[in-house]
């Protein structure tokens, strides 16, 4: 066991932390992070693996923990590539599909700003589907199959979705599966949240419910182990694998072995579905906590999602209240988030909020949302709702 | 202090790679790398930063491993930019330098082949200029920048290059600052083996020798420390590192911070300069045990590089002999070594093989050079040199 001395410059950043909440960033909280279990991890593979976990490796990453993940989703391992995180993966699978002509790119709307950044890096021509508290509108994205020019793909995150923390329903997945099976659309699933559900029914994931071939699917540790060791992965078709190996191969040369190895060690030694549900259970005390201020402290007219997992949870806010004007507001009141424009390639998001409950305490959260609705009420004009803000 | 107990399936790869020696693949021997020293820097930051080194952290790395090396090499910590091996941040620096509408590189010829793909990758003109025994001719780079169009950079590894194992002389050195500094030429100087020297004086890097913005720096722990931890840098100005920086966030969120942090530890402890030590006399050994048996096997009008440190020498084949055809039959009598061709941009390289010593042990360099010599022989068709060549 690591005991864990408190050192001044970490209550120093505790400290500033309490200042300014965060709702910003997708970050799980310190207590999420399980940092005896990896440090006994990393010994034991340093131990009997020897030095094969600190030399260079396969492109593709450490051959063992592609077999135990190849196992999980039952696939051959040679379709399992392990990166330095997912979005690194999407990048080489991204650049490979911009590569071949067709640029074309449907996303949900809104959706995750990272991937939105590189597609328009690529020079991607991106167009967003709406979606409702289901998800996805399957009508909208007929619609556009049916009228509009072929896409390269579709990216999707369809549990607990990074921004709206939204789930697409059993019902859209097949529908969305069959769309995609009749026009002949590769989908690219994103999941680092799916595993991290507090309550509800665990939904087949696209990957599942689709014939071979039809979905790239990706997750990541990060979620679920640690963000720091950065270890992400796809399930490709096998020509796909070949073309993203390929990739990373000239870009460098192997991912980081020694982090993906303590990653295969927590799992062989069955500490993820442990872990899975510490985790849940912290995240879903920050999220009741966000809820329920929510309740207590929102104005009528504004709305917000309920996920049953994940990070985030989507705000609307009331009467078209802009939430740029908000989000300097809230800063100045010591509480941060993301506004929700950052979330669409086109116009949209202009009055909404993501909110991560995943880093802040619960009192954090409670107290940042009291600041976050004076902020609001103090936009908004209500001398009821705009008590006196105190910098901080 | 780890034991490390050998396994079956350590001695099968052993037993593996005793029948098929690589002189291929620049990678450190299994002695190379310090496994205790990694295992207890690994536990040490998991005991003292606790959480920080396994949490998202800066896309730029590890701050107190930025600041390390920004004291290292007398620059801002701003401008150090840590990424997973060397080769990920100069994908970032060249896609940022080759998006600004010029697309011409200039290399060594023979140079580095991954570079020469991303480089082809990213759609650039690259042209080879010719090098000597001291390095890169300054004539043949001073020619092509008074009569050629401007390129966007001279990508260089001026000490023990990879592949030919030569280092730019001191005046040479000098020569090169000043043409760029002349003709407005930025320089990328790629410096992953520099600290690995077994004999002879240290040069200034390229860096220290030029006025600051003229030359980007790269160098790497994989050589010194161990490539499984993927570590590696640049030092760039200001204005590149704002770019290089924005382009990592929007791939990779940020590097494997676990690692940075292992790294940091073996640095702050003084590891580096005693492992160094050690892995220099271990690589001396092996670079000893070639020259000794190319001198005792290969027939006259062979020639080949003598460096004084790094991975590799440059073979060039007596006669213009085919290095292809030389593969082929090296192959079958258990040596294995990239062929010059593959260094080249252009043509060039069809008569020589980069030779890696850092991988093989001492005995098992003198058995695979004489092999390549058997193998050679019997290429040349010579009755005397071609011994029977026994495959395994």
């Amino acid at each position: 066991m690591l005991t864990a001395p408190r050192t001044s410059s970490g209550s120093f950043s505790r400290l500033s932390r309490m200042s300014q909440i965060s709702f910003a960033r997708g970050v799980p909280a310190p207590d999420c992070l399980p940092v005896d279990e990896i440090g006994e991890c990393a010994q034991a593979v340093l131990l009997r693996e020897e030095r094969d976990t600190i030399q260079y490796g396969a492109a593709s990453g450490f051959p063992p923990l592609r077999e135990l993940l190849a196992e999980r989703h039952g696939v051959e391992a040679s379709r399992v590539f392990v990166s330095n995180g997912s979005l690194q993966g999407l990048v080489f699978l991204a650049t490979h599909l911009l590569s071949r002509g067709n640029r074309r790119v449907i996303v949900e709307a809104p959706t995750y700003d990272r991937p939105l950044k590189i597609l328009a890096g690529l020079g991607a021509d991106v167009l967003g589907i709406s979606m409702d508290e289901d998800g996805l509108d399957p009508d909208a994205l007929e619609h556009e199959l049916r009228t509009g020019p072929r896409p390269a793909f579709l990216y999707a995150i369809p549990t607990f979705q990074n921004p709206s923390g939204r789930t697409l329903s059993l019902e859209r997945r097949r529908r969305l599966v069959e769309l995609a099976e009749r026009h002949d659309l590769l989908i690219v699933e994103d999941d680092p949240y799916g595993l991290v559900r507090f309550e509800g029914q665990s939904l087949p994931t696209l990957l599942e419910l689709a014939p071979p071939g039809r979905v790239v699917y990706s997750s990541s540790f990060s979620k679920t182990v640690a963000p720091g060791l950065r270890v992400g992965y796809l399930v490709l078709s096998p020509e796909l694998a070949a073309a993203v190996e390929a990739i990373a191969v000239s870009t460098y040369v192997s991912p980081t072995i020694f982090t993906q190895a303590i990653v295969w060690e927590f799992l062989r030694r069955g500490l993820l579905e442990q872990n899975v549900k510490r985790v849940s259970r912290l995240l879903q005390q920050r999220r009741d906590a966000m809820l329920e201020a929510l309740e207590r402290d929102f104005p009528a007219g504004s709305s917000w999602s309920r996920p049953e997992g994940g990070y985030f949870l989507w705000l609307d806010l009331p009467g078209g209240a802009d939430a740029s004007e908000l989000l300097g507001k809230a800063e100045a009141a010591g509480v941060t988030f993301v506004k929700g424009e950052d979330f669409y390639a086109g116009p949209g998001g202009e009055s909404s909020a993501r909110l991560a409950h995943s880093f802040a305490s619960p009192s954090e959260i409670t107290d940042g949302v009291g600041r976050l609705a004076s902020a609001l009420g103090s936009l908004l004009g209500d001398p009821v709702a705009a008590a006196p803000v105190t910098p901080v």
